[in-house]
């Protein structure tokens, strides 16, 4: 198969060529800065951008309220929990965070607690999930902000958020949720489930690079963190990315239009990858919800071989998937995700003595069934070969003669 | 004239036709996250974010050290202003800017005196400048950081860079500059003056919005102000704009091997303009240093002339320009720029009491000289009209009477 199979679509995903379309005159027809408002290049760029807001708020179900445009979703969920807590009442000292956050949520965690903040984590249950239960029992009355991410791209699973943010709402914490996964396959209905903040990244769903959005419910306005003009209501200061944002606001029509087709048919080809799998790979865990799972994401780990391997011997095949942990890797020691077991997996139970990475593919709009049939083809193979290359598993095959 | 007249490349510019070619690629066929470097998609945008450093490095003479994108020149400024001073000894508490810096920088001084720093402004001449002598005589042995721009795109004025690069380097201080109006036109020789740290903002030099760097000297590490993966040395997470950046890397290759002839051109072409109004318009009075400024810069007040009004009159004949300052106005009023009085027209000694504000006319290396011609047969009416309607004009003609 000459096709390059890529299956890596929770890292990112390429411009849908229609957003690209979109965004071209922007760059050197309307290409005025927003901010010159005075004369006609900068105030239509004013206006792309203004009314790229509404396209951004329609896909997350927003009525009310405001899009601030960052530079993607690390900032954005920056913004939102260094920012959101200390808009609240100042006796509410504590934050709550699931434990399967992505790092731009983990690693503002210290900086809260310099602050003062007493940061818990939601521990999720074996498949993932955060449970209402769980939540209610660490909900306190000086809770500030509870984050929760819509759905997670390492395991594929979805939280139940329409039923933890009303939670939320009785206490009157704030309640953000990071739908950088979901956003383009998951319906989120931010005024009617009473969501105060959500965080997007616009390449996660056919859109642009380098641009997001931290969309927020009327009158709640977080502490800035960037310093400058007053773009973005004074929540985010720069020279706003004006194509950027027009690409994702493109990017955000085209996924409202045609999301519940895109999820059908990842859906579909994502249980024929699964079964396949499971029918044909002898060691094979699957991680995450079985079934409230992100529609096209199959994650697993596969005993006594590294995930890393597999993911290079995939590439080789042309097919792209990605690899969510990485024991004793530092073939890139500035990449994080290189150097540390990840937590995620670590969360959902997955054994770390064992030096097991996962594996995840996760399918996109323009994936075809023959492009499952050559993954289900040439993954067996691999298996085996990684296998016979693998000391524990020889030690696991003598324990078998021997036991 | 039915050509757009863009003079307004102070706050931006459009991107180069050469600039969206090199980017083009990297929307819909190498889109990968560079950190996933394990399969081919991932490793070729790893590949070519790691080749767009060199380039812009090369664009500012920088032989060691490393180059960090961000979103923009404001996120760059932050990352310095806010990052740098606790990177030198902790006894450091001293920080000077000068006083026509950027909002980006201005607006973070509050931020560092809750920090425990003494912020001192460097005042500029009536020219704009600030002189070795005005730098010498305010350095301190306790200065952390000096920041001063490399070229002021309100009035044009040009900094004794070297020089005063030279003197922070005897103090043992970081210095930093803010090259965005400047890059692209004039040659910045980071390595060779001792400058720490320079600030790039690719779309002022026809690179796209969304995109600039904090480059740093070998061995300058600013605390980092966002949290999340390891992208960028660990100095600044989220995934990589890469179609940005690659084209940030087309502009500053385009800017390294034109910047000459542009500057040459513009210069040329802003003499003329500078000429042909001192010749036609009466009550003007030009900004900033007369002859160490950004090439085809001309900037100026007309007393009893409102400058905003004169950008509005201006833009219903195509030609784009900006107000440095806005008495009254509120047109627009998320914009800090017409809310408040310019810090930097009030430096160089415009009057504020008078209420008039200033105009720049920012020539770009694609402005022709008919275009030149147009501005300075249109200009010279919409003055007369505006002097007709201006108050202030009457009772100077009734004093002039009397008198």
């Amino acid at each position: 198969m000459n096709d390059l199979i890529f299956l890596d679509h929770g890292s990112t995903s390429p411009c849908d060529p229609r957003v690209v379309e979109a965004m071209n005159p922007y760059f050197t027809e309307i290409y005025g800065n927003p901010s010159s408002h005075l004369h006609a290049q900068g105030n239509q760029a004013s206006q792309a951008v203004d009314g790229a807001r509404s396209d951004v708020a329609a896909l997350v179900g927003l009525a009310k309220g405001q899009v601030v445009f960052t530079s993607g979703a690390t900032e954005a969920n920056n913004l939102a929990l260094l920012g959101l807590p200390s808009a609240k009442d100042p006796e509410r000292k504590h934050v709550l965070v699931s434990q399967i956050e992505h790092y731009s949520v983990v690693n503002t965690l210290d900086m809260l607690k310099a602050h003062g903040y007493t940061v818990e984590e939601l521990p999720v249950d074996k498949n993932g999930v955060v449970t209402p239960e769980i939540l209610k029992s660490r909900l306190r009355s000086d809770t500030a902000l509870v984050s929760v991410m819509h759905a997670n791209a390492e395991v594929g699973t979805i939280q139940p958020i329409a039923e933890l943010a009303a939670l939320v709402r009785e206490t009157g914490a704030f309640f953000h949720t990071d739908a950088t996964a979901s956003a383009g396959l998951l319906p989120l209905r931010m005024s009617e489930w009473g969501i105060d903040a959500v965080t997007l990244s616009a390449h996660n769903f056919y859109g642009p690079k380098g641009v997001g959005a931290l969309v927020l419910a009327e009158g709640v306005r977080p502490k800035p963190r960037s310093y400058g003009g007053w773009q973005e209501f004074g929540l985010r200061c720069g020279t706003e990315n004006v194509p950027g944002i027009v690409g994702m606001a493109a990017a955000a029509r085209l996924a409202l239009a045609e999301k519940a087709e895109w999820a059908e048919r990842q859906a579909l080809l994502g249980r024929k990858l699964w079964k396949g799998l499971e029918e044909k790979i002898s060691f094979i865990h699957f991680t995450g919800h079985p079934t409230d799972r992100l529609p096209g994401h199959v994650s697993f780990w596969v005993e006594h071989v590294e995930g890393e391997s597999l993911i290079l011997f995939l590439n080789s095949k042309n097919i792209m998937a990605a690899s969510g942990s990485a024991c004793g890797s530092n073939l890139k020691a500035a990449d994080e995700d290189e150097l540390v077991a990840s937590h995620v997996l670590d969360a959902v139970g997955v054994p770390s003595d064992i030096c097991a990475g996962s594996v995840t593919f996760f399918i996109g709009k323009d994936t075809t069934e023959a492009h499952i049939d050559f993954v289900l083809q040439e993954f067996s193979p691999i298996v085996e070969r990684l296998l016979q290359m693998s000391p524990t598993y020889h030690d696991y095959l003598k324990s078998q003669k021997n036991g």
